[in-house]
């Protein structure tokens, strides 16, 4: 797949990929959604990407749905006009944004969101499955759905709450006012706060804390049990779906290497694989 | 319905609702539940009214449940000896706390609790569904059931740990102790504390920040969303949940006017009425 | 049972648990598990008991499983090894860290974790079901996991989110690394830091505060129902949950007392036992 709105790079372990439509400020769109799709099937497929970090071309991270298409913007028909695809019945219809952040959850990689400006609609609720959110001082925030007369996207009344609380949540959606960085950070919807100019420094360094000295397999089915459990009801299910994890983990190469460098006081050097070494119960987790 | 225990006022699409028992103490009865769920009955057929705020007549909120039937207080039979009813079978009785709370979880206009004084048991209790609590300075709070020889009331071992965490919600319940409004605040229980004086001016303004700037219906449909998403154990669910929601409100009369408004930048005339225009899915939302 | 890991105390109410493997920095064994699950038995059947502290001998807490076995540390051959056993097959295989906290999680008793130093591995994770944690200046933490190859165990991936939020669980499970006494309260892992030479005291302070108002009974129900209601989908269920509950609690001599306690503004008497009066739904609450 050709790029056209995103901009991707790896290096050193770590995928970037730049929101890149900045006369837009980025705002998003249904090719954005393919795009940023495929960028995650090659993340996941990559043995040399330990994480991905996400960033915004430009003054913007993501302005929000593009409203080119006027009253007709948020229509269920849309995505019609848009694809030439027969309108989907109404149990048939999936928020794109939600697709989108479905398909983030579903990562095996850890991902970073380094906001460096505003981040507002579904630019807010993409980074919500995202695993660590660190904002410049130039970002700002807003879940502005009741503004534009439409209700929440993203499956954000799922994530935001647990990341911030309900009240917060419900205060942030009912005004849907925009707010700036020093708010997201009290309410630890971002981790921390750096200068504009320092913002994908501190991003990477998160990268490598994650890169350098943990293994890429036990990374993913970490991953996968901390998100799968905010959707598990009850603790005695995750006692069975951890015990079923550290019993593969438990036995693997890796295992081995972690313990043994740590005695001898050395760097570990771990040898599995996500592209070939992930249990079997993790390749079954849900798509959608 | 005549109202003896509450005093109810509605003025610029704010309803105010004031426990009103001052010589009491404004504590809780039967009685006091029917008169708030009538108020909430009104607000939710009432167009005009975009938001309603709680708080007490005199020195304090709701001093919890009035104890003037001493040792028999908290007996189930107490309901029956009031109100001549017959005694519900042990698997048919129900918290009269918790009636109260499931009542105001499905209030479709957001609710504000404007902590005025002390808020004691289920004085406290109730405010765990209102969606954005600020407390004055002379605000207390207990979650005293312990100390009385009970167990907590209203919902508040569901609703209480998503607010403050769960290792709070134990000391709080354990200890029984009352703690202020700075104890309050820092754990997350109170969005904010202000002065005595200016604590309905506060809760006014936050309440015309929601309706001035977004409509009824996408406010009524959040608000159900995100309070129903805490109950709902997995993002799939969500995503299909939320865009039930989004086929609906993106192609309302609100979705187009608030794109348009955006676009023409200028304030939006939402036209839909809750009254009126609820989708069907949300008219079916649980009552008990 | 004889005791060779841990030592234990009760006195004015209070039992101590002490993990004392000091010159393995307190490491856990499986023989220490089954001694502190020992010990809660003992503090369940003990009507003297009231509250459990959790700490460490010397410089440590508990510097996680103990490695002696090497490689095949955290292999699932591991425990026939050590047992004699025969291997579980994959299905049947249960983390001991997670026997352990699931054994934790159903105390009767309040637990609070007074954590004296390094807690690091399942010496972390078995202080979630902790009802209080508090850590001298000392302490540090470590959800390590991934540095050793494997996976999080103790049903940290469900404990750990409700305690500290879904992105803070995250990054410290991605990266490994351990950190503080300062950052482990600034996350709100533990309420309070305190000066080494004044962590057991205040621990003993927070225990009196809820042995010498309330009573044993009313507040192994509220445990059990503000744990069990984190494993509780919806507030409709917790709704009938605690209305069984308060309907058992309200026609009680506990009730009884604790009202005309009040009324009488003096201390209460409770006289219901936890050895005997518990209510039959708490007895039949899930062991695995």
């Amino acid at each position: 797949m050709e790029y056209e709105q995103i901009a991707v790079e790896a290096k050193d372990g770590i995928m970037t990929v730049r929101l890149d439509r900045p006369d837009r400020m980025n705002a998003y769109t249904f090719r954005m959604r393919e795009e940023i799709s495929d960028a995650l099937d090659r993340a996941d497929a990559d043995d040399d990407v330990r994480v991905v970090v996400f960033t915004g071309s430009g003054r913007a991270f993501c302005a929000g749905a593009d409203l080119e298409q006027g009253a007709a913007t948020f229509d269920p028909a849309g995505h019609s006009v848009v694809t030439g695809e027969p309108e989907p019945a109404a149990e048939d219809f999936r928020d794109d944004g939600g697709k989108l952040v479905m398909r983030l959850f579903r990562s095996t990689k850890p991902l970073i969101a380094a906001v460096n400006g505003p981040a507002v609609g579904v630019g807010a609720t993409m980074t919500l499955p995202m695993d660590i959110r660190i904002a410049s001082e130039d970002a700002r925030f807003g879940f502005v759905f009741a503004r534009r007369g439409i209700t929440p996207d993203g499956c954000s009344t799922w994530f935001l709450p647990k990341v911030v609380g309900i009240d917060r949540a419900l205060e942030w959606c009912f005004t849907g006012r925009v707010f700036g960085a020093a708010e997201a950070h009290e309410a630890r919807l971002v981790r921390e706060v750096v200068p504009a100019d320092e913002l994908l420094d501190r991003a990477y360094a998160v990268a490598r804390s994650i890169a350098e000295r943990t293994p890429a397999v036990a990374v993913a089915v970490t991953r996968a049990l901390l998100w799968g459990m905010q959707a598990e009801p009850d603790p005695w299910t995750a006692h069975r779906l951890e015990s079923r994890a550290l019993h593969w983990a438990g036995g693997s190469a890796d295992a081995r290497e972690g313990v043994v460098a740590f005695l001898e006081k050395r760097s570990p050097n771990f040898g599995l694989r996500v592209s070939s070494d992930l249990p079997e119960y993790l390749r079954s987790w849900p798509t959608e």
